[in-house]
């Protein structure tokens, strides 16, 4: 297995705020072909500090990869600072301009002289042409380490990824080296728990880590099989398949422990899965939100597609709108007021019946920080459904913890792991 | 200028998919305390790669913030490996024990034999007691070097940073080398207009750095007055006001050039700006949405207090459900199609009609990856505003690139500005 880091150049990226998407996308598509991610280091548009960081990453790392700072601006350091590293001098090379003055062609314009700096690559490295955007990247073997530098668009890093750098380290990988990973997603059982039904799964020295990470989605389960490195113990050298079932197996034995729980596997979502769920079953579903104010609607709709099953949603905040949009009587807000198991209940029958969709999901809460008593608290949330059966909704109450933004998505995840839940019931009986 | 660096501990870290708050937060708040973030590492939990993260960081950074691998498992190692990089071995320290003990006799529980592990400290730290959870921290110096070691909790290491880390920090700086930053968000140029238009604004030498950052919600504009380091010119050394004012003048220069694409500076939200506008002016807000799928209404309601302003969103995605929520005529959607101005123009007539708000907000689009066709391609986003004012809607017309979720981010960004706008114009009337 062989060690790799990342190292994301750019000042803006030390101001934080964003997610590095380059390094979720390298640390995924570098296991499969044999190295480990097991450093990431971020440092902005000052030389020295490019040369401290990448000095630090050839001592430990097999696989060095830069993103960030070849742009034709002054504040693009990464070229000087990978020569300056190596001592390998930049040169202009006829092939980055070449590819440069095509691409830029294309576009009717000549390049800038700025741009010709692009052309800048280390003595010995190999120039990576860069399909979608003007700057070239390059790769460099330099001691034992292999270097490589790509641009920070993501767009454009992950192309060059595919075509230039993952062939050739999947050709030079071993196939017991690969890292493997199942990934299952949990919602409903506290981490604290999870970790006592998983207790005995994975033991130690066999090669497989267990990891689990919460958040307001839930609980997600790793299981990654992974080569030996300092401070873990020794994989067996076994082939890949023998780790693969070992992975397999243990996987099955966490489905089996922990499976009612589980939405999700791999990279699939919650709202994936039920928008899967509806198309198969051909059902239509109408949304009535108030405390989530259009969440459930937002995630339903980041699935392409999903306008076939979708028909609306009224994020009603206030009473009125209760009233005119979905029907809930104004006596059952007055009697058990707005956050209650009744009116969600209404709520969801309201918006199936009006809408003429097979199932009404709805919910109402307090996402505070204000608005809560010592009866009814921050975090109160009931979700209603409504699918016609029996003709009543049923209805569940929940108490989350958090702030606002937090018990919004926990409500939104409730809401849908509790239609999935039931489209998981009548897909069965409709199969059966 | 002390230089900073952070070490965020955690394997689940190097999976990456997450926002590290942790670092985004630290990196806000060190400095104004006089320490500049030029590194950040992430490690896994491996003691080893720790020990040489931190080895690393101590070299190059006056002072060293690690979060995570403080908890009471075999996989939190940051206590050894602190151990291991400054040699200072660990002891159980009375103070963190009392303090854990205090904590979990509140939740009526006692320290169980994992948890006693958290008492182990280096030998010469400073423990940090943990105000929310059980894992106390601990504050170490070691050569010319601070290292401070937070929980991996963001509330728990929030806390600990302001309460024991921060007014230490801040007495040991000399007032000329805190950071001051600006912040100010655009919307609707890009970000090479922008690069154009603030060409000259900074010169260098003025120990003031300009950062352009895009993303579907804009680009934002920083200014950043900052001490001298190795590979960037040396500030003057002037006293506080000396800098800042500096940095205002340069920042009134900026508002001078690019104000009117400016919608929010500093930690301000666009949702909270149109909340706070509504709010003053007394106005109910009434959204209908189409292809943002109830992504305004998620991002109104994220603000605390939006229910006093917002009084309902209707997401109608199919044409059913605008003819039945908004009154939008069927004759219209055939003749022009959904996604057309007149049907954007009609949509925020009826919501705020029906709802009897004071504005109406709509948005139809096609937010792809399919529906699109020559004449009306993805991306192609109509948005209606209708105040009641000379009896007619207002709309225009956006063609935006990127994925579905872009499609949908920008579109959102696009109804609230032109929302902003009107209500920036309202407000001005009202006061003259």
């Amino acid at each position: 297995m062989r060690c790799g880091e990342i190292i994301a150049v750019g000042s803006e990226l030390l101001l934080g705020g964003r997610l590095d998407t380059n390094s979720l996308f390298l640390t995924e598509r570098l296991g499969p072909v044999g190295v480990e991610v097991r450093f990431k280091s971020v440092v902005g548009d000052v030389e020295d500090d490019i040369v401290a960081a990448i000095r630090t990453a050839a001592r430990r790392a097999d696989v060095v990869v830069l993103t960030g700072g070849l742009g034709p601006t002054v504040d693009d350091r990464t070229r000087q600072a990978v020569a300056r590293a190596t001592g390998c001098p930049l040169s202009r090379r006829p092939e980055a301009l070449e590819g440069m003055r095509r691409r830029l062609a294309t576009w009717g314009r000549p390049p800038t002289a700025a741009q010709l700096r692009q052309a800048l690559i280390p003595k010995g490295a190999e120039v990576l042409a860069n399909p979608v955007g003007s700057a070239p990247g390059f790769r460099l073997s330099w001691k034992s380490c292999l270097i490589v530098a790509l641009p920070g668009v993501p767009a454009e890093a992950e192309q060059m990824f595919f075509l230039a750098v993952a062939p050739e380290l999947a050709a030079e990988s071993a196939a017991h080296e690969r890292i493997e990973r199942r990934v299952l997603h949990t919602f409903g059982l506290p981490e604290s728990d999870l970790d006592g039904k998983l207790q005995g799964v994975v033991r130690a020295g066999r090669g497989v880590r267990l990891g689990l990470l919460a958040s307001p989605l839930g609980v997600t389960v790793t299981l990654t099989a992974c080569g030996a490195h300092p401070g873990t113990p020794k994989a067996p050298k076994a082939g890949r398949n023998a780790r693969e079932s070992v992975l397999d197996r243990l996987t099955r034995i966490v489905r089996r422990r922990i499976g009612r729980y589980v939405y999700a596997e791999g990279a699939e979502t919650m709202e994936e899965v039920v928008g899967r769920y509806l198309a198969d079953q051909g059902l239509r579903l109408a949304v009535a939100e108030s405390c989530t104010g259009g969440l459930i609607g937002h995630r339903l709709t980041q699935v392409p597609g999903s306008s076939t099953y979708l028909d609306r949603v009224a994020v009603c905040y206030s009473n009125q709108a209760k009233i005119e949009l979905l029907g809930v009587p104004e006596d059952l807000m007055r009697q058990h007021g707005a956050v209650s198991a009744e009116v969600a209940a209404a709520m969801a029958r309201g918006i199936r019946i009006r809408s003429h969709a097979g199932v009404g999901l709805s919910v109402t809460g307090i996402a505070g920080p204000g608005g809560g008593t010592v009866m009814k608290p921050v975090g109160l949330v009931y979700v209603g459904l409504d699918t016609g059966e029996n003709d009543r909704s049923v209805t569940r109450e929940f108490r989350f913890h958090g702030d606002r933004q937090a018990i919004k998505m926990r409500a939104s995840q409730a809401a849908l792991e509790m239609l999935r839940r039931w489209l998981v019931r009548t897909g069965a009986r409709v199969r059966s």
